[in-house]
């Protein structure tokens, strides 16, 4: 460090005007070098954070920042554990309202909620951490999770190799898009999933409408381009379809009017739009998304290309922006554990959303699900499910560490109180503008109340501007409704 | 077209639940296919607008979307003129403010304003356009600029060239950021010109805290990551380098506690910073940021290495984040333009901000300059000078027009009024927190009135809020530094 600590006398003010003495500096800084090293990393073994002592607080590693990760993390109690977050992103997306943002409804960081916000104790407690990183094995004999880190195009850095020793281990990584195998999806097609989707998508559509105003261009090429596929009628799509065509009746009608005919918007799905809905509900969406200029087209894709797809009849649909929002599936680091699995090849939890073979692991969210002898079915990737499972084992572990069990191996035959029980509360979706749909049943099956219309829409607003986890969020929430409301959305390219 | 139409018929509510007739589907959309054939784009030859006639508006083509730019449409009267803009960003960049979002005090949409809100005629207006495209060429002869349309990484669509016939050509495009030829420069320091610039030294940042969070990594290591270094003590490397400070101060020492103490910010300036102001002024700034942390080093860089960088001396100084902000020079079109050019190689125009030798050219802002025969000093490249030069082009170009000159060769001979003068208001740059230098003198000789401090700092504030353009971007210039001031900077890295 004798390069820095030199720079630092150096630094006095500049006003005496004297010349900084070159001999000095040079001496000073000549002996760091690290352009004809090898980069540090290469140099050291992997190193990370050994196993806890038995007088130290004892650590949960949480595996992901979702819905499930941040809930548990928000719960577990930072007097009890150290906490360590293992995840490729530090803030925990809203993705109900992520749509919203793809049009300029809403702004991206009023869906992001940074994890220091959520648990403090990350950025501040001395044995408690955030890393950005992946995981890419679990290492359950010796308790260790072994981890890589995000350099995200940075080139001069290679990835950095650490364990991490676990008391407790909570995997809860998520699930990944599904594109059943169709070829052309990941190459072409937008997921909308993270922020960084919502922000690839808000561009291409800016670019597109842009493009298609240039002197010159074909019809055809015109209409391509501002042709606007979204493949899956689920809630994530009906809401995208919803808010795209509420963009184009309010935005493009008024700031991109020689365009304006050439924008259209299609839903293909290959069953029933929302089939989570009530008939009625879903008879209402379908209305109402037809009215607002959106094409339903029942049929299911088999081939896309750069500039179209295929159908399974064969024809052809040309795009210029194509979204998929089909579902999810098992990603790979989940499929590369040896971990029992529960149907659906998700990971496989007790009652007490333990995974039953190993000590000391427990999984939620998106990538678990109960295995078959426990006979309860796999709950839906929904965020209403892992915000609740996340806030269960929350209070199972704090209470596993009140009782004496919380260092690794220590809650072996310990009575864990009462398993966890899944009440579904209801199902929301926006279907453009001042109109949702609200279903309040418990399930398919069951009675209950369903709504659409305003009062819908005023309830699936109030919802979520309570939902949204920080007070700054919620704040910016309501701003950006307020001025896209007064000043219509933003529109600048960036 | 028969694709389209028939996916309309389609479109009929699914209720029915009928499944949609495949070879229906099949005929309409069979004979709609790209995918074989060669592109639209490329099938057809250039094409374009072509000359304006003598009973239509004259058209004014505008060269780029900055400061000189935006003043110049806004001024521009939509009822004599069709205004057609080319430039490969949508927005206007509110340049004094870019170093804010760095950090997170501000949002990088607070700082961008669309055109259309510029000059909403521009979206609207049926001869009116917004082309995002780079010029690549100006024929003079025939009135003719060539233009190339930005496809900014989509991979599947070819560069679209077209020619714009104008009565009247602004050339606005700006200069680049000079890098004195400095080997290194361009592939590993980020520049502070545009918002896409902002947000990847943001990305940076952020990433570099969370990457020495890491366990394990060398000493060294951690405080090259987070030793930050700004090249060039001007306004815009000053003003970044008191933002960071600041952000160091209030918000990594609450939010990344671990490393709080390996983060640094080094000044790198070959002569004096802020050297067109005040002496006093000067004294101030260098205080208050050695004063809030930020090591000043006189020195000349001499390469630029992935991690360091060499100064002249030899010395080497090793770097996490790299700012490059030491002036700029004419970009390779205005190199590449067959026109006079000013001292310093910028477009050389008259007192009435002509380029002399053609007819119907005019160019302002950072790419224009006084030719040596007008006897007048090049202005600095100053956001002031630029938005004076656009008011000014603008009500000259409405008289014009009035007087019967607007369409091509019809001003020749033409008595245009007042030639531009250009007054210097003041220079104001803010240090850091509560702190700012304004600098009312006209010139560096001239007397008049010098602050510092926090009454500066207030004014800083109240001249950026009352410029921003827009309603809208004041409200959220003005909520973003409230929000900053009661919750803390925004730390999520999306």
């Amino acid at each position: 460090m004798f390069w820095y600590r030199n720079l630092i006398k150096l630094s006095t003010p500049i006003k005496s005007k004297t010349p900084i003495t070159k001999n000095l500096l040079q001496a000073s800084l000549s002996n760091f070098s690290t352009a004809n090293q090898p980069p540090a990393s290469a140099q050291a073994q992997p190193s990370g954070l050994g196993p806890t002592k038995p007088h130290d607080k004892p650590r949960v590693v949480v595996l992901g920042s979702g819905w499930a990760g941040c809930r548990l993390m928000k719960g577990l109690d930072p007097k009890l554990y150290d906490i360590v977050c293992v995840s490729p992103r530090n803030h925990m997306v809203f993705t109900p309202l992520l749509a919203s943002t793809c049009v300029g409804t809403l702004e991206f960081r009023s869906v992001a909620e940074p994890i220091a916000r959520i648990q403090p104790s990350i950025s501040s407690a001395p044995g408690s951490y955030f890393f950005l990183a992946n995981s890419t094995a679990v290492d359950t004999e010796n308790h260790e999770v072994h981890c890589e880190t995000v350099t995200d195009g940075t080139d001069t850095l290679d990835p950095w190799k650490f364990k991490i020793s676990y008391d407790k281990l909570v995997i809860a990584s998520g699930a990944q898009a599904s594109t059943f195998g169709i070829h052309g999806v990941k190459e072409h097609a937008i997921f909308l999933r993270e922020v960084h989707h919502a922000q690839e998508i808000r561009r291409k559509l800016l670019l597109n409408l842009m493009l298609s105003d240039v002197p010159g261009l074909p019809e055809e090429e015109k209409r391509r381009l501002l042709h606007c596929v979204v493949v899956g009628g689920g809630p994530t799509g009906v809401e995208f379809s919803g808010e795209l065509s509420d963009f184009i009746r309010r935005d493009v009608h008024e700031r991109y009017t020689h365009v304006k005919d050439y924008i259209h918007v299609t839903l293909i799905e290959a069953n029933e739009i929302l089939s989570s809905f009530d008939d009625r509900l879903r008879r209402y969406a379908i209305k109402h998304l037809t009215k607002s200029g959106v094409r339903l087209v029942r049929g299911i894709v088999k081939d896309v290309k750069p500039e179209n797809l295929v159908l399974t009849d064969g024809s052809e649909v040309p795009y210029g922006l194509l979204v998929w929002s089909t579902g999810v599936g098992p990603s790979p680091f989940v499929n590369s554990l040896g971990l029992p699995k529960s149907p659906g090849g998700r990971i496989g939890v007790d009652e007490w959303l333990r995974v039953p073979t190993v000590q000391d692991v427990f999984s939620i969210g998106d990538c678990s699900g109960f295995l078959e002898s426990t006979g309860k079915p796999v709950l839906p990737a929904l965020a209403q499910v892992a915000e609740r499972q996340g806030k269960y084992l929350a209070k199972l572990l704090n209470k596993i560490c009140k009782d004496g069990g919380g260092h690794a191996n220590g809650a072996k035959d310990m009575n864990l109180g009462d398993p966890f029980e899944y009440k579904h509360l209801g199902s929301m979706a926006t279907v453009g503008r001042f109109k949702a749909l609200v279903d309040l049943r418990q399930s398919k099956e069951a009675k209950g109340i369903s709504l659409a219309g305003f009062v819908s829409w005023f309830i699936w607003r109030s919802a979520y501007l309570t939902r949204v986890v920080s007070w700054r969020n919620r704040f910016y929430v309501a701003i950006n409704w307020l001025t896209t409301f007064v000043f219509g959305r933003d529109i600048s390219r960036i």
